[in-house]
């Protein structure tokens, strides 16, 4: 089934949001047998009914996200019903719902708020369960007098939409997608290993799988490979990608290399602390996005200046003089004082120049040395030369050390 | 001048990489009097000879993103040139390009390198700085037999597209829009202030200008307003803006918060320290990507235990004991703490639930102390409530206390 999603807002246009609504759409639908075919941003205002005009020809399933609230410009659900020539009628349900939720918070009801109640006839509501506006169904062909899709409209914020889509709209689809194929998909998350690289070893023997679909995605510090096809097809891809790749892969469901990380240290019963020089918190940041990170994870200082690298972790004044804070000697140090002064089981430890400026002929902006000391084994150091903006360089130093520890606990 | 962005990529569709083309460009042609109309994605493959078909009637000028790479996915030139009946030519500028800089990084070259040195015959070269595939721009009606816009087709990553676009496309548009109004835009950023409470301040005034556009862009934490219109109604509605909500402003160019306050600090000579638990470290992450953070980010601590609340910020075991690690108390006490110990004027420090589990009755998940302690003045502690999933909860909760401190900071 042909299927678009229409993200309406004058805001996607000027660049002051990123429209996440196409990902997370995209990787909801493809259980039900859905793929995208197409994506249109258009403004707010009557492009809705052009847009809806021009692709009813041939789409069967049509999202459309924002225009649902209560200000001027909110105005979807009238045009909608206007293209689709249907009356709109007031929901009471819907009215009792808005009324008991800005009850609860105290919020004043002025006259706009009840437009969010009106439904066109014949439409069926999706409850909202963050916020006022409902959610829309409008089955395909619900005037014989338009054509017209599966026609779903969404709230804008990601907040209130993505509920609204596992807990109304899916339901839905798993109604309406009943007779379509569906695919299997898996994608292997690889880390420090560029895409030329991994497409020598896997591309030529995955691209022989009949009915196989290969694609690569590759991201700071790591390459998603993602096959596509029956359930056969992708098993028998699999055996070849996990015998390629072997623990180059760190996962083959959605786990970020941090999750990752977090889920061995605590099968593990193990303990981590971090001494982040130029990558200035990040790592701590990416571990502590993870849920039930304060298990594992004991402390993490952020130690910019070279008092703070001596009077805190540890590191000789001898070290950081001969060899610059910059170097294999200190972020060896860095990561045994961390260690040692916390009494975690691991410590990882970033020195190096993240730009744009600090950098020398010896060690030019991009470089980075991350440390790993860990109990009863010996410290390890690697360098890495990463010339790029700052949020890029950090992202591919965490990757780096990462997964440096994550392949000393495969060991 | 009608302007539409179409977004080439198989991989947009299924969800695996945002689209951020779309805002950049929109950015950067507000300067010639041009905003995008519509925006497309669509997969690899000929779907942009449907498209270039269907917008062709009625777009001026049209950006075509992705599909100029040397895989066999990448087929946006060859299709282009199709579409507009244009003999592709191998040009020897680009092709030398190519070689020396593939020599430079000894890449060995395939065969399919030389497809990116093809040019569509009467296309004007955009250079590529950071890849081997050149940008392509094919001027409006380039073959008079075809209907067809002004055509800028450009690299997919986004490291590739963004300075050719400021250095090579910016002067052809330069060149095509030199007839059209240009209006002037502003964007006030805001950080804590509800967008309805904003709304009632400014919104009535700033409408009756005549010609002036206004919109709110709501974030975590934070509030964009933006007027659009000319010169003069635009000093108008800034004149009511600035009075109106004053120094709940905290920019008035593309600054962020963190930003903003290491400029402050940094003109009264001042320094800041850090002690997050419930951030995690993502404070301190904010911070050290503002280049020069360096001058006046002392340390930051992640204390996420009890223990290292208590050894490393001096934090009282009573205090612990009697209110708890999430408390006004402690999280004064860690301000205090981290500021003495690192000797920095400022020490900010945060203690909270950020979930998904570790909520009470009394401190359910949400709850969260911001303290602020500054050399020769009392320390100070707000109280906050965010349920929200974690990420989201870092970024409310670094607005307020990056406020917090701004707000000090102008007393």
């Amino acid at each position: 089934m042909k299927t678009i999603v229409i993200n309406t807002g004058t805001e996607i246009l000027l660049g002051d949001v990123l429209n996440t609504h196409l990902a997370f759409i995209a990787r909801e639908i493809f259980q039900f047998g859905l793929r995208i075919d197409e994506q249109r941003a258009i403004p707010d205002g009557d492009a809705i009914q052009t847009a809806l005009a021009d692709v009813s020809s041939w789409a069967e399933i049509v999202f459309v996200t924002g225009g649902l609230g209560p200000t001027s410009d909110d105005i979807t659900r009238e045009l909608v019903a206007g293209y689709l020539q249907l009356p709109l009628v007031e929901n009471p349900i819907v009215r009792e719902a808005i009324r008991s939720r800005l009850a609860a918070r105290r919020i004043p009801i002025t006259k706009r708020i009840w437009r969010q109640a009106l439904v066109p006839a014949g439409a069926e509501v999706l409850p909202n369960e963050n916020g006022t506006a409902p959610g829309l169904y409008l089955r395909t062909k619900i005037n014989p007098a338009v054509p017209s899709p599966h026609l779903f409209l969404l709230p804008g914020p990601p907040r209130e939409l993505q509920p609204m889509f596992r807990n109304f709209v899916a339901p839905v689809l798993h109604r309406i997608t009943a007779e379509l194929k569906k695919d299997a998909m898996r994608i292997f998350r690889i880390a420090n290993m560029g895409e030329s690289i991994i497409e020598r070893k896997i591309g030529d023997l995955v691209f022989a799988i009949p009915g196989i679909e290969l694609g690569y995605c590759a991201r700071p510090g790591e390459v998603d490979v993602r096959i596509i096809g029956s359930a056969e097809a992708v098993a028998q891809a699999e055996k070849i990608i996990r015998e390629k790749l072997s623990n180059a892969i760190f996962s083959a469901s959605d786990e970020s290399l941090a999750a990752v990380l977090i889920r061995l240290l605590s099968e593990g019963g193990q303990t981590l602390a971090l001494a982040e020089s130029c990558t200035g918190g990040f790592l701590a940041d990416q571990i502590t996005n993870v849920p039930g990170a304060s298990k594992v994870f004991v402390a993490g200082y952020v130690t910019y200046s070279n008092e703070e690298k001596i009077r805190t972790l540890g590191v000789s004044c001898e070290s950081i003089e001969k060899f610059g804070a910059v170097s294999e000697q200190v972020a060896t140090e860095m990561a045994e004082g961390i260690r040692i002064r916390t009494g975690a089981t691991h410590g990882i430890a970033t020195t190096g120049v993240a730009g744009p400026s600090g950098g020398s002929a010896d060690k030019p902006v991009g470089t980075v040395f991350v440390g790993l000391s860990s109990e009863n084994q010996p410290a390890r150091c690697e360098k890495f030369f990463f010339p790029s903006d700052r949020e890029t360089f950090k992202q591919l130093v965490a990757q780096r050390a990462f997964d440096l520890l994550r392949k000393r606990l495969m060991e």
